[in-house]
């Protein structure tokens, strides 16, 4: 079985709907403007509405060959833009799969000749960012796409539960974030104007379905994915793209350090319906065999150049990275962790000059915007270790990247800021504070950031707590952290844990924000516990596989899915069960208050009609 | 093999000490206040002292035979107060063991034989309480052993670190908890006193190696164990209880609510060096056959004495759910999911009556003076979901819980307060204010908060994100949450996930207010990861198999543990060797500037001395 071959059969593993599921469209203002919806059916015969990343793999008519990659969403809309064209592009070399790339496999090569497309770019002296747009008035089908995208649960709030409980949902303490009640098009163009969202969009990504990252927006979730030196393939890579958009990725980096990445990225950005992004320094880095001094900028202009044409979203850059700053780190306790930081760290001082990417900062920003890549400014020089929080670095970088948000926005490119890392709890705050104070409301997309240093295995957790903490505070995108950080590389299952870890992060600040809708599917889902609705109960989680297994694992039988009670109290006794027992005795006083009142009023009016039943 | 032959060679899975540990004793001002330590012994000679809950378990000098129990502890601390008097104890019936006692296994019963320990209860008109000695100024052994406990990392710190780094690990925001730099008898002693911190510690649990529950103390962990009507054994249980202090449960609580309650209990508290709690309304209800409207104080009484008989440490008693706010559930989503309140609510409604523990409470508070059994005062209307968190019920029995800790302790009776549930992360700080203003200080152990329903599965880190926010606020004790939550009984590995989750939570917030010496693990195991000391990294970590577990996925051989690289980077790259050589060009740099500055100085002088290198 050759690679492709096994790769469809291994992705026809994940391309199931999730239970009771149905995938839905919404339709916008015109044909093409088609919004991907999860629908859950429940058995009440009501059903839920979900924000849906998982592109056309969980639809079962969609006709998916990652040979040839998914089908086009997009060239339409930029094309009828006229502001863009089409070019033989840069052409590829050896290189661009790094030093092995002359031994590369001919063979996988021609595997990806399918995914190659005609790259286009801004016609001369042209800006073709989201922003640039915005800032012209102009809404385009991503912004409408949008707004469709955030908004789809807002509309179905409305007509659910009493009065009270629509109040007691729309509560919640922003922490200063602006929530409208329905997301229009124009507040996404407002928003995108102003630099406070961003929809990472490159016009080469076609195959992408938009979305948008901002403090005003629902908090999204990074996941990195990608090879390194020592382990995984390319077939893995296209695998966990597709697992991680499964389990909510809202974008994923390709991380990919080893052999093969121009190669791995063709599969990933033409199989992907969510933004990628990268940190084109990784592959600069291979390109000179590893020796971060022999760096220049003409290697990683044209890198910046190969990646944007492959349709790259999004690039991390660690241009605030400054020589003076280099130094404050010496004391710390773990140093430069960053991987992109340490290797400008190291470029900087062997040539004891600026930051090569601080230096050329402004033609950086004319590539971006002749693609629409969206920055993503790298903190290089976050903390490794809660010793090292918020330190003299750390918060000067901060500054740095506030002062190259304005020059990006000044080129109409759309840009998002890198945090940290390791912070405990009570320095979280400052973190958003001083991100918001210096870099304009940019948003910031944050690793984390891990609460403690001492959970090797688990710090998909420890991180999780402060990345509910600072998405709730307004960051905008948090970055996973899977249970194998610090220790080895993520598979499949760790990808998977440290995405259901993030989405529990990312919707407990959105409840707590009071996003408008963000609570309908807690709201249904306890409902449906009340009820004993088990099969509701499981559809309606994050992981519907996982929660029926555990139940299963006490209650195997499927009577016990309908059955009024559970393991943890077994059948002669339930407390839900007594909790309807209580509404009926409330209601029946109620009735005896009342009938009590009325009776009153007829003994005061000289009649006798009504007894009280329980007088009675 | 009989069961427990069974039981004690399962035991002895869990009975190694933790890599690279020796179990130490801290000696107290007399030969029998010992307490354990785990001392971590590092690869570069230095060693960290962890506080230690796993016991004379992981002690392998100790002689254990669950049959018999645990060597005794505290006896001689009881019987030379003089208070307190040995008695026949109450006659058990079959009943204790639930309807079904009639048939237990006489086998069984026989086994438990050499657990029986004769009762001693308080002599006529004597309070034995730790609440008392301290109102009187006495300094227990028990206050000792907790002040040595809370303390050992301290003094450690002082000797650890720059001034900088000794100043920056005391900041922290302790949100209002007085964390003194040195714990001493005399402080522990106080904080019992004034209510603000309890030791539970029943004088018939003499195995037990005493702890501290406050805000002022370090955050601690419950852990649930208990067989249900479903399913699990008393081998299961005992097991459950070896492996859940292993992983750092500071106490336990028995929920056991199917048969041979009593004989599991025997087995649990004999052989636990933590504090034990149980829901005694469990046990009743069993004894009626689980018809909650045939219990009557009598019946609850004889319960309360039969389990202070044992040894347990704490009750939780609902007596704040009273008749008047019930009917206050009857519009929520989720009603009432606490078990005991549910019983409760049960019984006021069929009988149309007050709270029979509501009416007995002095008289409850009589019985836990003569044991000193501490309260741990119910929250049988805490919310079941988000859209109940916070409600008119919740807080109106939260009051209710203040007035009876007043009760409480004019008997001198040590009180703690259990607290929800589900709570959004923007309503948790109005829990911990709500209880801090209601309850005058008594502490706090939530369950939780989870902060969001729908992550069945993974409700350990919903819930942890919400335990590590109110512990930071606050609350001094959580209550673990397993992954099976909502879904069915934890079997040992779930057990393991639910503490881990919660250690990190726990930790996090200890660190997060500054408790002195809190910080001290993060920083060494920072340092071993800068270093590249892996072995220190794992052995360092909360769940040292795992980390091994999950670096030796990708580089098993043992070269790779002392390699100066790892599976992320490679070996041609690491960010941590990078940092190395920051630090080598920063000192040269100070170097070169201190050089400067002399050479000036020199200059300044009329001398010519030094030239600076990098001039050179």
């Amino acid at each position: 079985m050759n690679a492709p071959d096994k790769l469809n059969q291994a992705l026809s593993l994940t391309r199931e709907p999730f239970p009771a599921s149905t995938k839905t469209y919404a339709q916008g203002s015109r044909p093409d403007i088609r919004v991907p919806q999860r629908v859950v059916a429940l058995s009440n015969g009501e059903s839920i509405t979900l924000y849906d990343t998982s592109g056309p793999y969980t639809d079962p008519t969609a006709d998916i060959d990652v040979r040839r990659g998914l089908p086009d969403v997009r060239s339409a809309w930029v094309e009828a833009r006229g502001d863009t064209e089409a070019y033989a592009g840069r052409a590829p070399v050896p290189l661009d799969d790094g030093r092995d790339g002359e031994r590369l496999l001919l063979e996988l090569r021609a595997q990806a000749a399918a995914l190659q497309r005609t790259p286009r770019r801004a016609v001369a002296g042209a800006k073709v960012t989201q922003m640039h747009y915005a800032r012209r008035g102009i809404v385009t089908p991503e912004m409408e796409f949008v707004a469709l995208r955030e908004n789809l649960k807002r509309e179905w709030m409305d007509e659910y539960g009493s009065d009270a409980e629509r109040e007691q949902r729309l509560r919640g303490n922003p922490m200063g974030a602006l929530l409208p009640r329905i997301v229009t098009p124009e507040w996404v163009r407002d928003e995108v104007a102003r630099g406070r969202a961003i929809i990472p969009a490159n016009i080469n990504h076609t195959e992408l379905e938009p979305m948008a990252i901002g403090r005003n927006f629902l908090v999204k979730v990074n996941a990195n994915i990608g090879n390194s030196a020592v382990t995984s393939s390319i077939e893995d890579e296209v695998e966990k793209l597709v697992w991680a958009i499964r389990w909510g990725a809202d974008n994923v980096m390709d991380l990919s350090t080893g052999k093969n990445i121009h190669t791995t990225r063709d599969w990933i950005v033409r199989n992907s319906p969510v933004p990628i992004g990268t940190v084109p320094i990784y592959q600069a880095l291979e390109k000179v065999g590893g020796v971060a001094e022999d760096l220049t900028w003409a290697i990683y202009r044209d890198t910046l150049i190969e990646q944007a044409e492959q349709g790259v979203d999004y690039f991390t850059i660690h241009a605030g990275l400054r020589l003076p700053f280099v130094p404050m780190t010496a004391r710390r306790r773990t140093g430069i962790v960053s991987r992109g930081g340490s290797i400008l760290a190291k470029w900087c001082i062997a040539h004891h000059k600026e930051n090569f990417l601080y230096t050329h900062f402004e033609e950086i920003c004319e590539i971006m915007a002749a693609y629409d890549v969206s920055f993503s400014l790298g903190d290089g020089l976050r903390p490794g270790c809660l010793a090292d929080a918020n330190d003299e670095a750390q918060f000067a970088e901060l500054r740095t990247l506030g002062e190259l948000t304005k020059i990006a926005w000044k080129h109409d490119v759309q840009t998002m800021i890198e945090g940290p890392g390791h912070v405990p709890m009570h320095m979280i705050q400052a973190n958003m504070d001083e991100q918001i104070k210096h870099c304009h409301e940019a948003p910031f997309y944050t690793l984390g950031p891990l609460t403690i240093d001492i959970s090797p295995g688990y710090d998909h957790i420890a991180s999780a707590i402060g990345a509910a903490m600072i998405g709730w505070m307004g960051t905008a995108m948090l970055c996973y952290v899977t249970p194998k950080e610090h220790l080895g590389l993520p598979n499949r299952d760790d990808v998977k844990q440290g995405l259901i870890a993030y989405k529990i992060a990312a919707h407990a600040a959105d409840v707590a924000k009071g996003h408008p809708g963000a609570r309908e599917r807690d709201d249904a889902l306890s409902k449906a516990r009340f009820e004993f609705r088990w099969h509701d109960q499981f559809n309606l989680s994050l992981d519907p596989d996982t929660a029926r297994l555990f139940h299963d694992e006490t209650l195997p039988k499927e009577s016990s899915k309908v059955a009024h009670f559970c393991s943890m109290c077994g059948p002669k006794f339930c407390s839900m069960k007594i909790s309807q027992e209580v509404r009926d005795y409330s209601a029946q006083l109620e009735a005896d208050a009342g009938m009590l009142a009325k009776s009153e009023e007829f003994k005061r009016a000289g009649s006798e009609i009504y007894i009280p039943i329980s007088k009675a």
